[in-house]
């Protein structure tokens, strides 16, 4: 028996789950649009087999390390390598066997629902992961990584993924990116450009990542003007590696809009690291607002995730370093922080902003309303700990009825779990189904509406809104 | 076939929707009070005919428009007007050929419903809107506003409206409520006490309009207490026009009560154009507390509509003016800005103080709380964007708990989209008939006990808190 | 016929309603683990008969009183005890008549159902409350309570109660459980630690009632470490009375870390007199941490119950005093205040800290993220307005895809109403229930594993959390 139940996620009336069935039926083997992740270019660069299945499943998946480290398991137990370079477990066995005996602390979590869909769909594996089964599992997991039809590419094609978006700093060379290009593969995996090492004065090595850009571009990166033609002239390499989005990750959604001149003196001090925290906030504000200038002219949409409280232990940022579980959402308010930048050119149709959020209560108070007018604003899907069952509910029922579902951009699975990939955008499919099944079956949308919709948000919208 | 379907809302188990139709049955043609919104009295007075559908459907309704805009479709090819006077479209048939072409941007909204609703129940058409339909569905409504049934009092009486309730400035001389009243046409449509332009120092000529105020009461309003006499006589003015209620739009629901000859300072200080920003507010929030006290003498209900960031562009402010769909809401808080007026005059049950929100979580956090003890409040229905099927679930279902039903007014339409007035009205007694029947099916409320509170939620306790 | 639906609260699609009502059966007879609460250990060490049926049900309940008088009923007409000592109604009957003939006031509210269930499994009345059965049931209670199996010893093991905390003031003798230790009574009634009196510089006689700290555990309080010493002496001899935890309700989360210095020297100031409100603030803060860091030695569970704006009226607080209804929440922040103490303790398993919320909005932006991934909290359930169904059902679902189960801790009844205990149990076990039920049904959770959840839920977690 497999362990998925077929009619996971929809609604429990017949009248509704008949029309949730129908509606995935049309849209479940669309193919994958994935604009916003964190994949690794290496993989498909180089297209050799991933190395085992604890490297595939537990030691970079924060969602699944966090929830066990939570109940007490050591994170150098489960390989997450430390800052020092001490010593951590290296077995792949020993770290699945933890993973395998603690898996019932994923019940009902999404990260149950990836692996045991990404065991079943892309391992042929029908078994319940416990101490138990452990051993087996690894074994099985572990062959097919050595045969050809699980390499990076093979599974990507096997995936049905149409293009993919990796992200990369604005100073990364792009060499894997390169490498793929010119392997002659046909896989459509484009970058993204993320230049919080260039646009952050509180980020590591600010100033030094400003010269290695000005060097990178050839312009004069100490003077406001030669930053920005830098920029320019960096976004332009990104889409020459098929970039069509930026991506900003601060932590409020604050814009501003100064003078130019105020903006050269504050770049100024930020080169001379003398910005005080309010200082730099307005320079990250600032940039938000320059970067959607460009986007006017070289037509790369712009993602702002803000509202991350990110590395907010500071023992564990000491041990481990960043991204290891400990980014905590906080409060974010958009009506303010948005305004400079909206003042400026949020009602020109031709720019493209899309937003985020890990405040769900954001979603019907602030973001559907500035999104249901403003044309430069789409509303991106439900985030990080919200890309779940409930989280996707929960964005469509607080966001349609004011922003509808054309103000809304189709699904991101931003994720660095290969495997995982077809098994969210399963999940968001299954969802939206259910939603639209249950608004057809309550009088709210016309049944034939309902499947032109379903196919908009998964696979359309996603395409039309990050121009891919 | 209709295009409504007759089920629509309810719940889809058999037995709460079983429940849910019942109830409904007994509320579906209850009178309809609509103790708050802002239809045009000149409607009633002069009881001419609409001037097309366009002009009934799309121009005035910001709901509809601000969707539009949101997809690129410029305010001037709806017939919006421009604050510079400037052309914009004036063929009516050219505006309704751009709604009907888009009106799949509306899918799921609760402004598709209405729409829909008024069509079928009003125009008697069960076309779907669409680029093929809409020349014929433009005729056919264009040709309805010619014929003596759909005049302004024809449609009220249809509507069964037993009372309505428009909203005007202070300084408004009330003239089309004096015209209806001479008419000897028996509708009643009473005014609502509405004072901003005299009670807000930032707002546009505060200062003229509270001299206005006196010579329209002839009061001495360059005194503090000139001025609260001005407000006393001119309630009274309001009062003898059937005004049951008082209306207040801040930024904020802050109350303040300071010293009378602190607030006469502050005022003097108002009148000269020299308060701060904070000043202002405080001004405002002491203008709330001193009407909840001529509130205990005339018995005025006053309501609070606090937490939207109006015209929210700038740029949109300023070439098409207010209320053209860029009011967005932001967090609100209730009980802090309450104390004071709360301390006060709370526990007077003489008193009544209606509140409204545009942050929903104030629902559970806030506002029941308080309206679940302070015998001086109560609470409005979900609002604006709220005034929805999921907007009114979730308002009963965060509130009732704590503030029971009778904290609760009943419903508000809030519009000035006329022939939604129905339609808004059906939404809400069906969604709170959902609502009573999932509690009676879950055990939670008795059978008989949800017919009464039906009626109750649709009809009587709207007129109860309105002392209409 | 029972006025109880025994399906109350179930799913009413068939297939999950079925899962539901078997989860159900299997924890229905469980023993009841009360770990946090207000009873009063007086009735068990006395062991006398409850006065009579309003003072069992109305005078002590601040849900009941509360919505009473939010319609306009004074306090003094339900025996409510005024500050000044003038008179309030005494006559049970008369109280216990304007009880029932409001009783439709609490339609669908948490407090009917608890009513309705003690009346009915307690008392064996299946009659609906109202002025027609007001006299009827007042004699049928009042005859009750002068029966031995109704005296409280008698009714603790009839609601199978394994083991039930109190709450009491770190300066509390604890005469009543002395009394109850010296009576050979099996029944398991523990304390809680509860130091506000002498670690909020702004309580009431807070330097008189640290010199009573000082003479109760013979050491110098007038110091820093005097003071930090009788607080492990007097934790020491609470838990000799059974206690396993400390409970600590600030008005928010705010946690310090100062080093102890400046804490000495904040306490100096803080007995003196002189504390800020900012200063009085930061010295709870600090002993949050504090009380931590005694966790780590003495194994004492932390609670944590932030953000009620408590005697929000200040005339209800100068008539009536404390407790009366009047505690409004507030939004609260839980990642910037808990900062210190997790960056101080927050990775180490040993410690224990159970944060509570009165702000929903917490659940899934801060709590659950939070407790998702730092070993030394766990998220305690949903909280006093929340302690509903619609309020457990939003907590189980905006935190379990996050925080899974095991980061939760069961239910707290948080009650001084001891004949709703069971019904209170009952409530959560049939929230949970019905939530596992769907998740079984929607294909997100095995049923096997729901089983143990189930268990886990109404039982086990309670006991593993609080190491009771």
């Amino acid at each position: 028996m497999p362990r998925l139940n077929p009619d996971r996620l929809f609604p429990l009336d017949s009248k509704s789950r008949d029309l949730a069935r129908g509606l995935y039926k049309s849209v479940e083997n669309l193919p994958i649009v994935s604009p916003h992740g964190h994949t690794d270019p290496r993989w498909f660069a180089e297209n050799q087999p991933f190395p085992d299945p604890a490297q595939l499943f537990v030691t970079p998946d924060h969602y699944v390390f966090r929830m066990l480290f939570s109940q007490g398991i050591p994170l150098e137990k489960l390989g997450v390598p430390r800052v020092d370079g001490g010593p951590t477990e290296t077995d792949g066995r020993e770290i699945w066997r933890l993973f395998a005996s603690n898996f019932h602390l994923l019940r009902a979590t999404p990260s149950q629902m990836w692996v045991e869909h990404a065991l079943q769909d892309v391992f042929g594996l029908e078994t319940k992961l416990s101490a138990t089964t452990a051993d087996a599992t690894y074994d099985h997991v572990a062959d097919c990584l050595t045969r050809p039809e699980f390499l990076p590419r093979a599974l990507f094609e096997r995936f049905k993924i149409e293009a993919i978006a990796t992200t990369e700093s604005a100073i990364d060379p792009l060499n894997w990116h390169e490498m793929i290009r010119n392997s002659g593969w046909k896989g459509r995996v484009v970058t993204a450009y993320r230049p919080d090492a260039v646009v952050d004065p509180e980020f590591d090595g600010f100033a030094d990542n400003v010269a290695t850009l000005g060097e990178m571009t050839g312009e004069d990166t100490t003077t406001w003007n030669g930053y920005l033609a830098a920029h320019r002239n960096r976004r332009a390499f990104f889409k020459s590696y098929g970039a069509t989005s930026s991506d900003h990750g601060h932590a409020t959604a604050r814009t501003e809009d100064m003078p130019q001149a105020d903006a050269a003196a504050l770049f100024a001090k930020a080169l001379a690291g003398k910005c005080s925290a309010e200082e730099a906030d307005a320079f990250r504000g600032q940039m938000l607002t320059e970067m959607a200038r460009m986007s006017l002219d070289d037509g790369l949409v712009l993602q702002i995730h803000p509202g991350s409280s990110r590395n907010h232990s500071a023992p564990m940022m000491a041990q481990f370093g960043r991204d290891k579980g400990f980014d905590i959402p906080t409060q974010t308010d958009y009506v303010r922080a948005l305004k400079p930048l909206l003042d400026a050119m949020g009602t020109d149709p031709r720019l493209s902003v899309i937003l985020f959020t890990l405040d769900e209560t954001a979603y019907s108070r602030e973001l559907a309303p500035l999104a249901g007018v403003y044309p430069a604003l789409k509303l991106g899907p439900a985030w990080w700990f919200f890309d779940s069952p409930e989280g996707i509910m929960r964005f469509r029922q607080q966001t349609t009825e004011t922003a509808g579902f054309y103000n809304t951009v189709g699904f991101n699975d931003d994720t660095r779990a290969f495997c995982s990939i077809p098994a969210r955008h399963d999940v968001a499919r299954r969802v939206d189904c259910a939603y639209l099944g249950n608004l057809v079956a309550t009088g709210r949308l016309d049944e034939a509406d309902a499947y032109e919709v379903a196919t908009d948000l998964a696979y359309r919208l996603a395409k039309q809104a990050y121009r891919l």
